[in-house]
């Protein structure tokens, strides 16, 4: 998309002709596209998917496929985890604010027991396997695993933690096939297919269509370039994406994670927010994002983390997410990860190590001293620090920033340092206002009629902060209630 | 404004007279609007300011009155100080960003000589005096003054440092009378009603009202309730202000200040960012805001800050805005001041101390032990700080945040601690997406016709970082080129 091509509504007295018709169009074949055809085409509606690349997927298929669903669902009570809906919104409340639409955290919370049962009759298989090793994903086929720091400091003594990132069962991950995200999404294109779902590939949305009252009525589109007009009787659901992709919208919305955009896909140009916002839809968050520390898990919870002026400041057991954001954003970007020799090695024998990281730390010395003169460090800083650090580490504890014990050892030597500049990256969580029966909502605060959206197209459950899953969570969850309101919009 | 109030665009066919006409209509007498005003007047335009309140002035005649101009105006070289405007433009550009709309900052350091003498030419008095104390404010009316951090690290490093905190000469601020954002205001409305500006007071704007071609013709405004439009032949100006009092707004775009705005007026509700985003108006850095630390700079320059882990973050003796951002965004607002009781008296007996925070510490003690058990901080955390800050200050240097040498003292015994919960306030920086000729664009690019902005409702020259005086300086400056623009759009 570039900015000269309009992204104003086209009034329908302007489309002389229909190239395709349905009771619903949904726009984008990722998580929240497909799971908005399959509750509108089981309300009863004729649905089409329209997807500007060839195939279903999105951001999705290409994703590690955490969902972050509990409240004790069957996946969490198979496993031995007791969980309950209050507990899951205490954490989500804490790790995802400030300024969290409570409303859909609540509505989400309630409703996530019934939609792990949902995603399982759809056909998503989840393998009763629980992780519990520090990790972004389990090493193989493992259904179950912490993915937002719940059993970490802060978080584990605001909310009693539980494990919440359910995982599609891989079968073939082994053999390196496909990631989490594909068998999630996998199952679900089948059964929407198998429900009579339609889609049309590789035609891209460019306005919307609106009628006299204002009422979206269809999409104005392309195809390899040539125009094309679909009408919808009922309503239209964006499922677009985020908008990580639009250099211009990321500089002035996140500009913080300007060029290092990741675990997205780059269809994700923001069009489905650029065509509501013509229509005057109300954003929310347009500054949140999720950015991990992409560094292994294994590796860093067995070091520390230190900023530009050789403090702590966060503790480095907890999840990568959090630890991304707070290198970034607390840290503006300037943070290294000390680990001696001893960690190092043990780290990268563990079973899920990756090995996509066994870069050598970039400074190496045999003493504290060293290393800080090395790194640049201001004198004494590092020093004080491994200081205090070790002392405590003595006594098996951290005060400071409450480390498990099973990760606090006091550092040796020999040591290294990792400059942690370059290894975060992230995506884009803000984008329009919905309700909680996934309506566009107008600046006015009441619903633009026609419209529906879902997925990172929409700010969803996040503000702040974010838990893995809680993308392809909020977009499954709010994508059905897109297909379910738009199917009864008659 | 409650979100039932419709801001959609009115058709100009469902206004079936109007109350007022002119050829420019400018909502909100303050800053931006004065100066819309004077020189839409200057172009020729018959000009209507509408006016919410009984009077003009807006939050800028309730300001400190800083100016931010620089590049060798004739106040800063009659004080003997060297700028050019690359030195300008270089400090903005560190410290207004990342994501900073580099045009603007570009034009508005190359004309900021010229625009000094163009208020100069209207009317506005500044004092050939400088005052180089730490402070929010000169303690009498002094002229000029250094008012984002430029000689403190690490600004001094990246650019060469000089005063641009420009403040109308206030005459009678000693009677505590009049600040200087009243006396920057008080001789551009003489000046605009002289050059036979006209305006309306207690009308406030509800809606645009437009064309059938979507070009902006009027607006639909209320007085006492009652509907009154009026027509604008040439362009309708919005100089509203920021949102910072939209509750709503803040907590869906900039929650880290909810429950803090501080340094605006009740009138700041978003209302010319709603009924131009009902346009399809883009916006800009909506998260941004001006966050001060609200303790007096005198005392803090003489102590440590620290954060909830004890580890100091931010040079002491730096702008209060770097300080209060740092605090609330950086350490989530965690944060103490740690002071001795020889360096407090010190700060209390100064000339510029400010009276309205004369609280004792919250903690005192006799020893750093026992003052970081009082506290609650983690075991040895302050003490590993304060032994590492005196070891260094013992040689008058501070390696760490490079404070100024005139600043390092080592701190001694006995001491006390302030928590600064509740001392953070600010405003909001993000508004509508608006080019050099002041033009509002829409998502689309390109301008939306008839349709002008500047001030607090437009996203201006500062994106994550701020310094006094920016938002009067760019709200006059742009506010100026909105009234050259609108005048021109015949």
């Amino acid at each position: 998309m570039t900015e000269t091509a309009s992204v104003r509504p086209l009034p329908v007295s302007e489309v002389s002709s229909w190239d395709f018709e349905a009771d619903v169009v949904v726009i984008g074949y990722g998580i929240a596209g497909v799971c908005a055809a399959i509750e509108a085409r089981n309300a009863g509606a004729d649905v089409l998917v329209l997807e500007r690349t060839g195939g279903w997927g999105g951001a999705a298929a290409m994703s590690g496929g955490f969902v972050y669903l509990g409240g004790g669902t069957a996946l969490q009570q198979a496993l031995g985890f007791e969980d309950t809906a209050e507990e899951m919104e205490k954490f989500l409340l804490a790790a995802l604010g400030p300024g969290v639409d409570k409303a859909k955290i609540h509505d989400y919370c309630q409703g996530s027991v019934e939609h792990f049962d949902w995603l399982v009759a759809q056909g998503v298989p989840f393998k009763e396997e629980f992780w519990g090793e520090p990790g972004y994903e389990p090493p193989a086929d493992q259904g179950l695993m912490y993915s937002g720091g719940e059993n970490a400091a802060p978080f584990n003594a605001i909310a009693v933690p539980a494990p919440r990132g359910h995982l599609a069962w891989t079968r073939d991950k082994k053999l390196g096939e496909k990631g989490g995200g594909y068998m999630l999404m996998e199952p679900l294109a089948q059964r929407a297919e198998k429900l009579g779902v339609r889609h049309e590939y590789d035609v891209r949305l460019r306005r919307l269509v609106v009628d006299e009252a204002g009422r979206v009525v269809g999409v104005a589109a392309t195809r390899y370039g040539k125009p094309v007009h679909v009408r919808a009787a009922r309503g239209v659901v964006l499922a677009t994406g985020s908008f990580a992709y639009n250099h211009e919208m990321v500089e002035r919305y996140a500009p913080k994670i300007l060029g290092r955009p990741a675990a997205t896909v780059e269809e994700h140009d923001g069009i489905g927010i650029r065509v509501a916002q013509a229509l005057g839809a109300e954003l929310a968050h347009m500054d949140a994002t999720e950015v991990a520390l992409i560094v292994d898990p294994q590796l860093v919870a067995r070091g520390i983390l230190v900023n530009g002026r050789g403090q702590r400041f966060i503790t480095e057991d907890t999840y990568a997410g959090r630890m991304g954001q707070a290198v970034l954003q607390d840290q503006q970007n300037q943070a290294y990860l000390i680990i001696d020799e001893v960690a190092l090695e043990e780290a990268l024998e563990t079973e899920s190590a990756m090995s996509f990281l066994r870069t050598p730390p970039k400074w190496v010395a045999e003493t504290v001293a060293e290393l800080e003169t090395e790194m640049g460090l201001p004198e004494q800083t590092l020093q004080a620090t491994i200081e205090l650090y070790n002392r405590h580490a003595a006594e098996g504890k951290d005060p400071l920033l409450h480390k498990k014990p099973e990760w606090v050892k006091p550092i040796g030597t020999p040591l290294g340092a990792y400059d942690l500049r370059g290894y975060t990256g992230g995506f884009t969580l803000g984008g329009l206002r919905t309700d909680l029966d996934s309506r566009v909502l107008h600046v006015s605060g009441e619903p633009i009629p026609g419209l529906y959206a879902a997925g990172r197209v929409t700010s969803g459950i996040c503000a702040g902060g974010y838990a893995s899953g809680c993308s392809l969570g909020d977009g499954s969850f709010f994508g059905r209630r897109a297909g379910v309101s738009a199917a009864a919009d008659k």
